[in-house]
């Protein structure tokens, strides 16, 4: 008997076959193909796993986890939306992979099982209370009570859409001061764009070729060469985490905050020590002593092995 | 057998009795003797036990519960500084009652408690899991997860200084632009008496009788009776104080937020109705949706309900 485990996201998509305690002994990754309608999405991931079942022996499945971004319908099994996914609206996903495998399915945000995998095999072991930060495209949060996830009515630590600038920029959420119009890589790419037509001569433009192509990657790689521009958003991005961090840490009081995502991998310290720094000036006291801020142990593994553990455990 | 329930504010302390079942069998108010020394403090709310329990026929107390604000040292029962409370560093109030009454005693932050008192007898009531924000001199939080206090490591809800305006006015904290400095009753109090030597004529002056008297409570009054300048201040607390509440609603998704405490009882829909238009439009769609914003149900009995309910339960 085997467990599947699925992480699907904008681009790429991760499945694995893992045996019945847990662990993953085959995986592979394809791309999302997102503009090709959702009945080919459904089809490859099928077919994904149905080659890596056929290579890990395995001919039973006990159970299927699986995670995407977007809000979602747990109870339905369903995407109700998903900004990175143009078209997935009502996706009924649990009920596709449960007929195809023949197993009860799960579905829940992405975010949430990475903060589930940090939380069983990485940075959040053995912590009993923390909240994880995934800051890539955008920015998603999970909260950890207990060794099991916090959800609320359902959608629990949407950490990226507390309003950090009353006034502050749009939001694709649709309003405006948001973390994530601070401080995600889409934010970070938007503003080097912005600033590189003032200054011309930043390491951003060289790296990126041209105006268009920036991402947050750039930005963070000529600002670990000491490039001033990257360095100044780089900066001002680790206070806009810092303070939504810190304003996470006055609601939770957590023992540990776990940072993820591609532009915390990307950036490093630099993001790392502006956000403590933020953190030891914004959060009070008692409560800023009691936390630890550090990176996640798992990379863009962590919610594959959320996704495998919610399967284990059965909508845990 | 009878349970203590002790409520201690910075002007004044709640004490109560109450029967085993949890049933509040005397109560008395006494003022909190806050600039007499911590012996005379202790002293005077023994002795206002003891006349409760002689009115009571109580002779034997099963266990004693304390509210009190600023941070604690739940583990060793003692207040560590109480910002209302000046001088009282360190004072063990658990090992004074305990002694005092051969029981055990339990401290909580009252806040917390008032919480605790709304979830087993007030607006919380059968709610799986909700905020309470409690909006005085101070603002505090208090958060309830499966009808039990979420604690983090031990004084979570700290909703008063999430940063809403990083750049804002200075706190009592230490730090700027928290929600207690922009939306309080003292900063409410302070607004109105730097506004009205621009605008002499308003009723909140004529309420008042001069601008060092003012409070938060004449403020809420001119409100009430249609004085602009009153309106003003009471429309921006509320708009800054929905947007703690939609802060809080991002990371906690939660069935309902209660809110309660002297600001808002004396405020009533005047705050309500604004906080509850900022979360509509500062709040994502599904979280916002999800949520419920009540006033509180049980005044400034909250906290003395939820110190007996601690005694109870034994630090609950």
């Amino acid at each position: 008997m085997a467990v599947l485990g699925i992480d699907i996201g904008g681009t790429k998509t991760i499945v694995a076959v893992a045996d019945d305690g847990g662990r993953i002994i085959g995986q592979t990754r394809i791309d999302t193909p997102r503009d090709q309608g959702t009945a080919v999405v459904l089809t490859e991931i099928e077919s994904a796993l149905r080659r890596l079942m056929d290579e890990t022996h395995t001919s039973q499945v006990q159970a299927i986890g699986i995670g995407c971004g977007g809000p979602l319908d747990r109870e339905r099994g369903a995407i109700l939306t998903a900004p990175n996914l143009p078209g997935w609206e009502n996706l009924p996903l649990v009920d596709h992979f449960a007929r195809a495998f023949g197993a009860p399915a799960y579905l829940d945000n992405d975010v949430t099982l990475a903060a589930l995998g940090e939380a069983c095999e990485g940075a959040g072991r053995g912590v009993d209370h923390f909240a994880y930060f995934n800051i890539g495209t955008g920015i998603g949060g999970g909260i950890i009570i207990d060794g099991r996830v916090y959800r609320g009515c359902g959608n629990a630590g949407e950490f990226g859409h507390q309003v950090i600038l009353p006034d502050g920029p749009p939001c694709l959420c649709g309003r405006h001061g948001c973390l994530e119009s601070l401080a995600s890589g889409t934010s970070i790419a938007r503003i080097a764009r912005q600033l590189v037509i003032l200054c011309p001569d930043s390491l951003i433009l060289r790296l990126a070729g041209d105006g268009e192509s920036i991402s947050a990657a750039h930005v963070a790689q000529a600002a670990r060469e000491d490039d001033p521009v990257a360095m100044n958003i780089m900066s001002e991005t680790g206070t806009y985490l810092g303070l939504g961090v810190a304003n996470v840490i006055s609601v939770l009081n957590p023992r540990k905050v776990i940072l993820g995502g591609g532009v915390i991998t990307g950036a490093g310290d630099l993001l790392l020590d502006a956000i403590r720094e933020t953190v030891r000036e914004r959060a009070m006291p008692p409560l800023a002593d009691d936390v630890e801020i550090v990176p996640a142990a798992l990379g863009d593994q962590a919610g594959l092995i959320g996704a495998v553990y919610l399967a284990e455990m059965g909508n845990g």
